[in-house]
């Protein structure tokens, strides 16, 4: 079963705190129905003995579960599960491969983006403080537009950007298994922008393009815009693309290149383990494929930021494309691509559409970098979104129906899988005129698949106004 | 002759003083022959009387002219002409007009731009203060930066960009005969990134696009990238696109697009007058063209802002492009596109590749508009650059050989036309050598033309080095 393997890793991460292991073992626990409502969980100390923790780890991971409601305390009796494990089970994933397509995703993205919404479903709630980490950011941004001298602003930046924030992004990759030099990154407008420079280089008009279905809609909004050819591949929310669907489709039709998320893919946040990683390469070998390493998400890991896939790349035909986007600030637009053997074509791209990058921009991300600032952001980061991920589970563990869902390790987002006849597109005129923006399933593919499937994100933090949105998508959605 | 016309255009130039437009035309007088290197010049009464100008604004005039060095002062004698008028005639534009043919540029233009040198002979000499209005402008980047608040940096800007920036440049663009509102506009990454995606927008693979000829390497190595095939239109430096040779293009093969710059083209800042400009948009009427106005030299103007092309617009088919690169900072990366029929797509092409453009930068760039800064760099933006034109061409004059040469009104540079002998392309690496980037003829065409021709910008101050780097021009292309 997908969740157990799931919780296998999960046991086994590193850089967590043990309470927090403890959490999700016993969270897992209840969503996989081996405690239901009512339950009293073991004492205390059976929990110390059995899982080699000391008392007080075992302490703190049942308070914050009962603060997130999913325990209760009976003096003198214990602690007893209060919710019904409705969220039991993870998102069924399909293995039917349909043959490749020409791609037609419709405006709903751009409605979605227009109302800022991609991540929120209460876009116009902007309100608050921002966090320290963003706080520095911007006045690293703002020490660099103020030493500006002479005549730097008459310039263009060079297409490839600042060699200072290249060095720090090399720095940043070796960590993750790729000793990448500044020469073989190009600076781009975001992730988006990073992955088209890669489709424009490796693909001609026509070419089948593999995807990870459910999968990321900025992709295939992509192929459907540069006219290729679109082949949707299994892929669990759980462990990612299935290999053996993959491999099928392979052998079946003539796929040129394949767009991967080895780390947190969204929709729902699914981890490559090490042997798929490198059954891909295998195939990408016998097949002759370009690969796409879509990487945004990777340093969100809440335990562990895992090693990029083009760490495993021989042949130069992993091409690597990331930005700060989802970890740092979306307002940035600062992304990079690494384009293996089309680097000089995606250079001459990166200049053609666009000439080059704000040089203040690019050296004030890099001074922020040095400083260890966007290091500290990061754990900061972490911590939060672990946080606000339990919060999410809880309440959809309170919903009225069965929801299909897998906790992530990173990412953003949860994929819930609802019953059969929900539809979520029809769904989002309803939940607009309740001032609540979805993000429908079939966003998520080529061919108007995940009627019944929603992702909701848990970046935001979940105030009593988010709360009260969330807990009004059930009746939104007609599951009650 | 076509300085003829042009001096007539200058003399009924509205917006400079009167001392330039009287300086201007004693230049080229000059320039024309009118008076040659040892002829005492009209006394300042009898110019007074001849020009119906002040006293006062004759004596400004000659003593500008002769701190450039084309004047000395005889005592008792009177003004005396000093430099040898071998700058004398417009370049020669040809009105042969070749094929279709597909695009191949060479890299040569990235090599420039690694040395951030398309304006600059120098690209190494950043030293000095900002002026001003940069500094104003990095300041109102700044405050848009700190008053950041919430989750701001959670949320992509809507795809078209921040409204407020948009109205903003709707009340720049009214000022020129197009009453534009925010909805018609989308913000982009520079006016580079505008044409490609207008030209996305409209064009189909294989299609046929006009541009002028010599014309603007950035639209031809986009043809080139996009797959379009290009016919090159002659087109005059000092009025633009030949409107004879287009029609004859248009009978002969199927031209679905036009790129054009009617203000101050580069490069040799050429300006469409209104009657060329009625006929472009009559044979667009009736070839259904779609054309594309590159519009990013227009604020440059010295002593006017031309109305844009859209101006004359009734059927929704010009795409008007244009960003901040030219006239206020290269390194905002901000432009903006009206995208005509081709709107909606525009939009989504824009989401598609980039998502969306940094809102605090957009917020920062709008409240210098907004208070009034922007008007007062532009001001003395287009003081300055007429005096670096001017010295520019006081510098050319002394050259050992005959330059042809049309001086701009408006624009960064002078397009130079040697003799015939002389092999630009193969002075790029010998001038390398020497610390000079220059930027050759052919990068101006499709097809290798103009050989003998370059460009040379005056956007940079002309101080001791560069005018040192200057006057080793002619040793470098072998001109002594």
């Amino acid at each position: 079963m997908v969740h157990t393997k799931f919780w296998g890793r999960l046991s086994l991460a590193e850089g967590t705190y043990r309470y927090q292991q403890l959490q999700q073992w016993i969270l897992q626990g209840i969503i996989d129905g081996r405690w239901t409502p009512g339950d009293r969980l073991p004492s205390i100390r059976e929990i110390c003995t059995q899982q080699g923790v000391s008392k007080a780890t075992v302490q703190h991971a049942l308070q914050r579960l009962e603060a997130q409601g999913f325990l209760e305390v009976r003096p003198k009796a214990g602690h007893f599960v209060t919710l019904a494990p409705k969220a039991t089970a993870p998102p069924r994933t399909t293995s039917r491969i349909e043959a490749p397509r020409p791609v037609n995703v419709s405006d709903l993205l751009l409605d979605i983006m227009d109302r800022n919404a991609a991540f929120d479903l209460l876009p116009e709630l902007h309100a608050g403080e921002l966090p320290p980490g963003i706080v520095s950011l911007n006045r690293a941004i703002g020490r660099a537009l103020r030493r500006q001298r002479g005549a730097d602003f008459q310039y263009y930046d060079k297409p490839a950007g600042d060699l200072k924030l290249r060095e720090q992004l090399g720095l940043l990759l070796a960590k993750r298994g790729w000793p990448v030099t500044p020469d073989e990154l190009c600076i781009t407008s975001g992730c988006q922008h990073a992955l088209f420079l890669a489709l424009m280089a490796c693909c001609q008009r026509g070419d089948i393009v593999a995807v990870e279905s459910p999968g990321f809609y900025g992709v295939l909004q992509l192929l459907e815009q540069l006219g290729l050819q679109v082949i949707e591949i299994p892929t669990s929310t759980a462990s990612g693309l299935d290999m053996d669907a993959l491999e099928e489709a392979l052998g079946r039709w003539n796929i040129q290149t394949c767009v991967v998320s080895p780390a947190f893919a969204t929709p729902g946040g699914a981890l490559m383990s090490e042997a798929p990683r490198r059954r891909l390469m295998a195939l990408a070998e016998e097949y002759d494929l370009a690969i796409i390493e879509d990487d945004i998400y990777a340093e969100s890991g809440f335990s562990r930021v895992p090693d990029t896939l083009k760490a495993l790349d021989d042949s130069n035909r992993v091409i690597h494309c990331s930005s700060f986007s989802k970890v740092l600030s979306r307002d940035l637009r600062l992304g990079w691509i690494s384009g293996a053997r089309w680097h000089q074509r995606i250079l001459n791209l990166k200049m053609v559409t666009q000439l080059a990058s704000s040089r203040y921009l690019q050296q004030g991300v890099a001074a922020y970098m040095e400083e260890g600032e966007l290091s500290a952001h990061l754990r900061r980061q972490r911590k939060l979104m672990s946080e606000q991920r339990d919060r999410l589970l809880a309440s959809l563990l309170a919903w009225p129906v069965s929801v299909r869902v897998t906790a992530p390790q990173g990412g953003l987002a949860f994929w819930l899988e609802l019953p059969a006849t929900v539809d979520t597109l029809a769904a989002y005129p309803k939940a607009l005129d309740a001032g609540v923006v979805i993000t429908p399933g079939p966003l998520f593919s080529a061919s108007g698949k995940y009627g019944n499937c929603l992702r909701v994100s848990f970046s935001h933090p979940w105030d009593e106004r988010r709360i009260r949105a969330l807990n009004q998508l059930p009746e939104l959605l007609h599951l009650t």
